[in-house]
C-alpha cells in the first residue's frame, strides 16, 4: 500500500544537515536528533491545522516532553537530507506518546538508512505555572 | 523589475522558527541569526551547484567564517518564517564577503520587517591545518 | 557519610543556567540536558585522568552515545545552578551505561528538586570508521 | 600589578570546551563564541551583584543584544579551556558598549593565543513589549 494512500501513514518532514548540526566527530551531534524530531512533531501539528504560538496566546497551554527515549543508529553528515516520520502511538487527555524516527533520504548509497528512532511522550501544561492540563478540544478532535 | 529577472537579485532561503531556536526573553535567540545566515550561506552554494561536504572530500578546503558585524533590530517569533537574503560583496582568492539580512515574512502584520543584519567574512581554508588557501577555482568562476 | 568517603557516591559537576539554554517557556530547553549530561560525563572522564582529545589522537577511539532514556521532571530557569552526577551502571568491554541525573542546588525554595535524569549508554568507536572497538585498558581499568 | 589591584583589569571568566561547542570542522562553531561572551557578562554582572532573573522579576527589565561585531583569529578544539574577558567602554543611560575576548588558556603550547574578539552592544528593554528603557539605576551606580 502506498505511502499516500492511507492516513495511518506516518506525517514527515525533510531537513537538511549544517554546520550547526555536526560536532568534532564529523557527524551530526546525537541531542540534535531531539531538536530534528522536535521540528517534525511542530510541521506535523501545523499540518493537522494548529499553531503552537497561537495555541498559548489563545488557551495558555504549551506543549512540554515529559520523556523520551533514543537510540542512535548510524551517523549522519554535513548536507545529508534527513526524513523525520511522527507516528501518534497513544493519545490521553493530558499527554500523548509518538514514534519518530530519523532517515537518510532515499538518493543516499545503499538506500534509506535509519538514523535514530525514539518514543517521544509530550505533556500539555499551563505555560504560567506548569501545571498538567487537558489537551484543547480541536487537537484531540483532530488526533482521534 | 521583479526578484526572478535578475542576477543581481540576492539569493533567499525561508526557514521557520522552532522552539529550540528561542530563549526566555520569548523570542529567537539573536545568536541564532548567524546559524540562519549560514544556513542561507549553504543552500546558495548548492543553488550554485557546490555541497561544502564534497568540496572538502574533493578538494580538501573548506569555509570558515573569519569575522561577523550584525545588527538585531526586532525580535522574531516560534513559528514566524524568517527570509533570509545572501548578496556577494566582495570575493577575494582566498576569502569573500557577504551581505545578508533576516526578514519576518511578508505576511506578518504590517508587512515584512527587517529582523537582522549583517556583514560575514568567509574565508577558504585547509581542512586539516587551518592554513589560508585559494577558493577553488570552480566556485570563484560561478561568483565572478 | 560524607561524600568523598565512599566510592559508590556518583561524580558530581555543577553548572550554570545562561540564556543559550533557555527557551520560549521560560525555562531550560529539554534537550539541553543532555548536554548536560555530557559536560558531567566529560569531567568525570578528566577527574579520572583522561582527555577524550587525547584518546582521539593516542589511539584512535572516541565515545559515542548509543542510547538514552530520559524524563524531564521539573523545569529550571536562568541562573540555576544545576548539579550534574553521573554513575557507571554497566561497564562492558565496548560500552557502558551510566545513571545521570540533574538536580536543581540545594540554595532553591523548598530544597534540592530532580529536574531530569536518565539513562545513557555510550559505545567506543574508531574516529574514522565508527565501527565498534574496545575501550582502552587504562580506562577500563580505572572504571572496574 | 595583579588583576585584583586594578579596577581597569577586565573581568574574566573561564570555561571549558565540550562536544556540544564543536563542529565537522573538528573546532569550536563560531556562533558559540557569541555564547561564549554572553556566559562572561552574564557572570560580570553577577559579580557586580546581579542576576538577569531577578533583575526581570523586580524591574520588568531584560538585557538584549542590539549588535555585534566579531573577528575569528584561531581555532579552539575539544577539552581546551577559555578565558573569556568583559571591559565596559560605553556605559549610557539605555545600553552599553563592551569589548570582549577569547583567549586560549596559558597553559597551551606557545602560551596564551587569542581566539575571537569582538564589540557587543547591549541594549536594555522592557520584557513584555520590548521597548527600550533605562538601564536600572543600581546596576548604573555600580558600573560608573
Amino acid at each position: 500500500m502506498a505511502r499516500e494512500d492511507t492516513p495511518s501513514t506516518p506525517f514527515r518532514h525533510t531537513l537538511r544537515v549544517y554546520w550547526e548540526d555536526t560536532d568534532a566527530g564529523g557527524v551530526v551531534f546525537y541531542a540534535n536528533y531531539l531538536k530534528f524530531f522536535e521540528r517534525a512533531r511542530t510541521e506535523w501539528l501545523r499540518a493537522l491545522g494548529f499553531s503552537q504560538q497561537r495555541l498559548r496566546t489563545d488557551t495558555g497551554a504549551i506543549f512540554v516532553v515529559a520523556d523520551t527515549s533514543v537510540r542512535f543508529c548510524r551517523p549522519a553528515r554535513l548536507d545529508d537530507l534527513i526524513e523525520v516520520s511522527v507516528e501518534p502511538r497513544d493519545i490521553g487527555r493530558a499527554s500523548m506518546a509518538l514514534h519518530q524516527q530519523a532517515w537518510l533520504g532515499g538518493g543516499a548509497p545503499g538506500g534509506p538508512a535509519l538514523l535514530a528512532e525514539g518514543h517521544i511522550r509530550i505533556g500539555c501544561v499551563d505555560a504560567g505555572t506548569f501545571a498538567p492540563r487537558r489537551i484543547p478540544n480541536a487537537i484531540l478532535d483532530a488526533l482521534t
